[in-house]
C-alpha cells in the first residue's frame, strides 16, 4: 500500500499565512536549504516552510495539512544524515528555530523544560551558572527536538546514556493536530505506555515534537582527557573491550584509526602520531578520574600502548573534541569533490573487535578510501566511506559493502544504526533487522497517522 | 466502546490439550488462585490455566483464543498490586513459572537472555559465580517477566534505574499468536520505534512477554548499609532530597515512618527506634563507599539526625533489606483481619517533603492507620492503608484519601504511580493525569490488540 499525500496549493499558503503572517517563504533558496542534509542524499524541498513561534501555532498548521491530507515535515538543524528531513512527497516544513526558548530550569530536580529549536549548545551556555549540564552530544549542535525525535547519541553516550535515557517527557503536536504531553515530570513512573520512548526515534513521524524536558547532570568536580596511540587497530579496540568490561565508568572513549587521524591532523591543524588512538575524558571528583586514568593507562600498556598524553587545560580538551566531532569534514577534506556515506552499525562489545577486524579487511579488499571512527565503548563505529559520485562502479562498491557490514553487525546482535537512524536511507535493513516487528512499528504509524502526513516514507513505507 | 470477550468453552479446553497436554487445569482451587493477587482487589478467577513451556507453545494458545476471541491473562508469580491479573472476562490465564530456564549469560557484554517465568533471586542464584547481578528489587521475588510487563522498580531504582532502563530486549506473543523480537542485544540502536519500551509497563495488554534481556552489573567491590533515625519525618525526607541534590550515588535511600518503624520491630522481632527511619545502602569501591557514606552522614547531621548504625555483615544486611520488603507485610500484622491498601505517587524531589508533609496530616484528619514507607531517592513513596473492609464508612474515608492523594501528586507534576502500575485498580486516575494522551493509548490498544483479548480491561478500556 502506498498512501500518497497532496501538493501544496495556493489556498492552503493563504490558510498557513493566516497563521504565522509572514514567518513563511516558498522561495527556492529557502527551500532547498530545507531539503537538503549533510550527506550525499538528494535533496527534495518542501513546497513552503513556515516557522512557527508557538506549540499551538504548529497544533493549527498540522490540523490544516491533516484536512488536507499535506505532507508535514518538522526541521531543526538538518544536521541529520539519512536524508530524515527530504520531502519526498512535498508539503510543508515546519522549521522550529524559533522555539528556541529555555522555558524552565528546575535545579532541585536536575531537569529542564525547552521548546525543542534550543540546541544543545545553547542550552548548555543558558546553564552556565547553575553547576549542572546536558550531556548527550552527538557532535552537530543539533536542536534538543532534533535530537529526541532521532534518538541521538553521541561521544559521551557510554556513561550518560542517549536521548532515549534522558528525556523525562515531550510535547507532541499529533497528526491531527491535538496536542498531548507525553509524561510528567516524576523520575519514573508506571501508568500506562511509554508515550515518552514511543515518539524519542520516531523521527517526526508520529507527531511533531515541540517541547522537551531534560535530566540534567551535575557538572562533574574533575574531568580530563588523553589521549593514547596503538600499534595496530585490534590493540586499540581491545583495550576499549577491556575499559568496558572492567566497570570504568569512562565518560568518553573514541576510537580513531589511522586513516582519520591523518584527516583530523590535517583539518585541524594537528600532529597527533598517525596510528590507530583512542581518546578519553573522565569525570569524576579528583580522585576518582585518577584511579580510573590510572586503571585504563595500565590495561593500554598491556596492548603495547604509548603512554597517555593528557588534555588538561579546558582549551586544550575542547580543542580535542571539536577535531573529533569535525572527523567528519577531515574526511570529506581528504579527497576533495568527493561525498561523505556513514555508516552506523552497532554490536555488542563483546563482538567489536572481530566486526572491526573483518571490516577493515573488507575495506582494503574493496580498495575504497574509508577511515573508521567510533563510539567504541558503546560498541558502536561509523565507516566514513568517501566516493565519487560521478563514478557508478565505486557508488555501487561502496553500497555493497555497507550491506555487508550492515549483515554481519545482524549476525553478530546488533544493529544496522546505533544512532544516525532510519531515515530514508535505511529502510532496506529495517525488515532485515526487526522481522516481523516491522508489522507492529507499520501498524503502530498506521494507528497514529492513518493518512500518512507526518514525515512520510521514513523509518516505514505505507 | 465495550469490546467483550468470548468465554472458554469445551471445545477450546480440548484444543488447549492439544497444545500443552496436561498442563491444563480448570480445577476451582486453581483457578481461584491465579485470580486473585495480594491486596483487596475481588479475586476474578480464569476460566482455565495453561502451563505452557515454550514461546512457540504460546503463540499457538494465543493463536487459538485469538480465532475464538478469548481472553489471555498472563500470570507470573500474582504479586501485582493493582488487580493485573484479575481475569475480569474469564479467559485463559498462561502461567509461566514452568519457563524458567536462564537461556544465555552474555558475561563478556553483561547481558542475560531469561524465559519470562524465571524470578530475579533465580536469575541472582544462577549469577552468583559471575561476579554480575541484576539489581531491579521490588521486593517480592517476582518474575522477570512480570517485572518486565508492569515496569517494576523498587528500592535500589535511585542507582540502577527501573525495568524500563534495565530490558534490552524482549520475545513476544502478539495478539494474533505472530512472534516477535523487539531489539536486538547491541547496548543502543535507532533503527525505527522503540517496541521495547512500549512492550514495558503494558502489563499484558499488548502482548505476552516470553523471553527478557536484560543488562548486568558488576557486584561492587564494597557494600555497606546503615540505618539512621530522625526527631521528625520532615527531616529524614529533606535529608534524602539533600542527598539526592549533592550527586551522592547512593544504591537505596529508603524512608520508613514510626508507625512502619514499630511495624517492622513487631513483624521481624528487631529493635530499632521507633522514630522516623532512613535506611542507606551504599554501592562502589572501598574508599568510594566511605566517602559517601560520610558525606550522607554530614548531610543526616545537619538535620539532627542520631548516628549511623551500620549492618556490615551480608547477614545482617540481608537481614535488614528482608525486613523492609516485609514492611506490607508487617503493616496488615499491625491490624489482624485488615485489608492493606497501598498508594504509589512519585513526584519530582523537589516537592516529596511538601507532599508528604500534606499527606502525613491528611492521615491524621482521616483517623486511618496507615503507615508511610518510600523509595525516597526517587520522589516516590507508599502509604499502606489498613482498612476493615466490612465497614464501608472507613472504605469510603480510605479511598477518598488517596484520591486526594493522587490530585495532590499531579498537582506537583507527578504520577498516581511510581512503581505498581495501573491494572484495573488505578484506571479512573489516568484521564486526570494523561488527558488526551489517553487517546494515543487507546489507539495503540486498538492497533496491537483490535479484539480486545489481551488481558481486557487493563490500562485502557475498550
Amino acid at each position: 500500500m502506498t498512501v500518497a499525500c497532496k501538493r501544496v496549493n495556493d489556498n492552503l499558503i493563504e490558510a498557513l499565512r493566516g497563521i504565522v503572517g509572514d514567518r513563511l517563504s516558498t522561495a527556492v533558496a529557502v527551500r532547498d536549504q530545507h531539503g537538503r542534509d549533510e550527506t550525499y542524499h538528494t535533496p527534495h524541498p518542501p513546497d513552503v516552510v513556515v516557522f512557527p513561534d508557538t506549540t499551538d501555532e504548529i497544533s493549527r498548521i498540522v490540523t490544516l495539512c491533516a484536512q488536507r491530507e499535506v505532507a508535514v515535515i518538522p526541521f531543526g538543524t538538518g544536521t541529520s544524515l539519512e536524508g530524515h528531513i527530504a520531502a519526498l512527497q512535498g508539503g510543508v516544513c515546519i522549521d522550529l528555530n524559533r522555539m528556541n526558548g529555555v522555558i524552565r530550569v528546575n535545579a532541585e530536580d536536575m531537569d529542564v523544560v525547552v521548546q525543542a529549536g534550543v540546541t544543545r549548545k545553547q542550552l548548555n551556555e543558558h546553564l552556565r551558572d547553575t553547576g549542572l549540564f546536558f550531556p548527550v552530544d552527538p557532535g552537530a549542535d543539533a536542536s534538543l527536538g532534533g535530537m529526541a525525535a532521532t534518538r541521538a547519541s553521541g561521544t559521551n553516550t557510554v556513561r550518560y546514556g542517549t536521548m532515549r535515557e534522558n528525556v523525562l517527557a515531550l510535547t507532541v503536536v499529533l497528526a491531527d493536530g491535538r496536542v498531548i504531553q507525553t509524561s510528567r515530570r516524576a523520575r519514573k513512573s508506571a501508568a500506562g505506555y511509554d508515550l515518552t520512548r514511543l515518539f524519542v526515534g520516531s523521527e517526526g513521524t508520529l507527531g511533531v515534537i515541540t517541547e522537551v524536558t531534560l535530566r540534567l547532570y551535575g557538572i562533574p568536580e574533575a574531568i580530563s582527557a588523553a589521549i593514547c596511540t596503538f600499534p595496530d587497530l585490534e590493540s586499540a579496540v581491545d583495550t576499549a573491550i577491556r575499559t568496558i568490561q572492567t566497570g570504568v565508568p569512562v565518560a568518553r572513549i573514541e576510537l580513531l584509526d589511522e586513516v582519520q587521524m591523518e584527516a583530523i591532523n590535517k583539518y585541524s591543524n594537528l600532529a597527533y602520531p598517525v596510528q590507530p588512538t583512542l581518546l578519553f575524558e573522565f569525570h569524576g571528583n579528583n580522585a576518582g578520574v585518577v584511579e580510573q586514568a590510572e586503571t585504563v593507562e595500565a590495561i593500554a600498556a598491556e596492548f603495547g600502548a604509548a603512554a597517555f598524553q593528557w588534555e588538561t587545560k579546558t582549551e586544550d580538551r575542547n580543542r580535542l573534541w571539536q577535531a573529533r566531532h569535525d572527523a567528519y569534514y577531515a574526511c570529506l577534506a581528504l579527497r576533495p569533490g568527493c561525498k561523505g556515506f556513514s555508516t552506523d552499525v552497532c554490536v555488542p562489545i563483546s563482538r567489536l573487535a572481530e566486526c572491526i577486524n573483518e571490516t577493515r579487511l573488507d575495506i582494503n579488499e574493496t580498495g575504497l578510501v574509508a577511515p573508521i571512527v567510533g563510539h567504541v565503548g558503546d560498541g558502536n563505529f561509523h565507516v566514513i566511506v568517501l566516493m565519487d559520485f560521478d563514478d557508478a562502479a565505486e557508488v555501487a562498491r561502496a553500497k555493497a559493502f555497507n550491506e555487508r557490514l550492515v549483515a554481519r553487525a545482524l549476525a553478530m546482535d546488533g544493529t544496522c544504526t546505533g544512532e544516525h537512524g532510519v531515515g530514508h536511507g535505511k529502510i532496506e535493513f529495517l525488515t532485515a533487522e526487526h522481522g516481523d516487528a516491522i508489522s507492529v512499528m507499520r501498524a503502530l504509524k498506521m494507528a497514529l497517522d492513518p493518512f500518512n502526513i507526518m514525515n512520510p516514507g521514513k523509518i516505514v513505507s505505507l
